[in-house]
């Protein structure tokens, strides 16, 4: 018989397929096709094919918006939000509405058109890391916005319209629903047992580290959680409480850098080349900052599609479960 | 400047592309192409290719389990949970699990394998409207079932596994979080405003009826939403408040399968095949009954993938404004 399982955080169910859990080879997934860099405006050379850059590493000097970077952030070309005037709310009949302020920004992750994270080296992903950290502390100078969400799309089946690896930050002018459930969620378990909910999975997962965990460093796990929605979803976590990505110093983001790319790489052994979102989670900012959240990254496969069982109830089916997930994660 | 709107209900944000409307050419739908109904199990002929039917829809005497009949409902092959037990939860560290106890039926829409609800004919559709109600008035019997989730997954891209059009019932054992949410959002605002928020909605659409409104009968409204999570996406309402969709009687069933019939057609002549989820939103069952709740269908085109924002935000951003979507289906 099928598990379900409730995701303590928001309250969400999912079901388990406890009895025939897909391995890798189920999934049926359509095979990659590299379409080539021709014309790339995330490629060395075609910098002049992009809005003009907003920050860049660089080991060498250089002249802005030409080659030579190592990572390189851009306004995106055809953006979600845009980021001039004042935020606007009014009501429309029963609806609430506002002009759609906002910074969206791409991060070039690397200038290599066909390497993805677990092709970089370490201190290639740790210049990842840091341009998140140095944008999320830059963008949240703006006081119009209340969150910063960094994510990763890669696959046409997560989203990402380019294949070239890159980054997105978007900057809202308000706490989008996920997070404030989240949020939420964190600040009932902590007033009813004063303890951090994401510090109680950690130690749950520490207590029974044969199921679940994949990789552990000095600061940070990573593990497959009990209440996945994803198979093969991963969350890396920081071991010590924290509430805000940005605020990671420089030793323990070389840490992360090291688990992060670790943890992509044994997915990708794993699975192969495959669609797959990765997004920081993190708290708001300009708002009250919520001393029970516990920032963290969600790494979610994206195997099958999700269809109107889910889009109805919330609900999701997991046909790998997580304990099985890690396990093929941990031996690879 | 794209504009930001929020369901007054569930308080989800949505980017609309107000500038540059997608029009339906602009989605680069993969065409679709059939397999073909060799070997298809909802096929007449191949009934011994599905578990024992558990009700049929039949004009003429027959044999169960052999052809003759209009629709046919048989339990999943591959359920993802199962009937039999009694409902087991129970604390596994931090997190509730429980076992699978469920129903899962599918319900073959039509005996003919090419035809999906704009190639039937109204009495056809009115057959699967009645198989709806009435599997749902059998299976609240069961007391251990606290939502009866019916659905249907049109094409690949909306997670359907089989072409042959089918839609599929998920009875279980407590209500799904998007439904609470749902069912306490209409509450909030009844207990605010003495009113439904859906009756209310309804009053909206049909103030400003050449906006969003697509097509209206004695009973019903259809219409794309001020805050669509999808472009194209359209509900069809009740104009009377009405809790629950099995109560819906015969007459009134009779007007949906013409207004539901007609507005998935104008989908089909606009957007042409396509992949698509609908899902009937209706009350809990055995337990409190939510008198502020207001049954409806929300049909949602899946012409794009949901991507990192949508997953880390609980935005939705949304090529084709409602109010364009509308018109292209009243029109056309």
């Amino acid at each position: 018989m099928p598990e379900l399982r409730k995701d303590p955080i928001v309250g969400r169910w999912v079901v388990v397929n406890v009895e025939n859990p897909y391995l890798p080879q189920d999934f049926n997934l359509t095979p990659f096709k590299w379409q080539g860099n021709q014309g790339c405006p995330f490629c060395y050379g075609n910098e002049h094919l992009t809005p003009a850059e907003i920050e860049v590493i660089s080991p060498i000097p250089r002249t802005p918006n030409s080659s030579g970077w190592k990572v390189r952030v851009v306004p995106n070309k055809f953006p979600a939000l845009r980021i001039e005037g004042d935020l606007n709310k009014h009501a429309s009949g029963i609806y609430d509405v506002s002009n759609g302020v906002g910074a969206h920004e791409v991060i070039i992750d690397n200038p290599d058109h066909y390497k993805d994270m677990p092709d970089l080296d370490d201190l290639e992903v740790e210049y990842i890391l840091k341009t998140y950290r140095s944008r999320s502390l830059d963008l949240r100078k703006d006081k119009r916005f209340k969150y910063l969400l960094i994510f990763k799309n890669v696959g046409l089946e997560a989203g990402a319209s380019l294949e070239h690896c890159h980054s997105q930050l978007i900057a809202l002018p308000m706490v989008p629903k996920n997070v404030a459930e989240e949020v939420k969620g964190a600040q009932h378990y902590y007033e009813y047992r004063e303890r951090c909910i994401f510090c109680d999975m950690l130690s749950y997962e520490q207590e029974n580290r044969g199921e679940r965990v994949v990789l552990e460093t000095q600061h940070f796990i990573s593990f497959c959680p009990l209440s996945s929605r994803f198979s093969f979803e991963v969350w890396i976590m920081p071991k010590d409480h924290s509430v805000d990505y940005a605020e990671t110093g420089d030793a323990i983001l070389w840490d992360l850098s090291k688990i992060f790319k670790d943890t992509l790489t044994r997915l990708k052994k794993v699975l192969g080349q495959h669609p797959y979102n990765y997004i920081i989670h993190t708290s708001p900012v300009n708002t009250d900052v919520p001393f029970s959240y516990h920032w963290h990254i969600e790494i979610m496969p994206k195997l099958t599609s999700v269809a109107g069982f889910e889009w109805g109830s919330g609900f999701y089916v997991v046909q790998t479960p997580p304990e099985t997930a890690a396990k093929l994660l941990r031996e690879c």
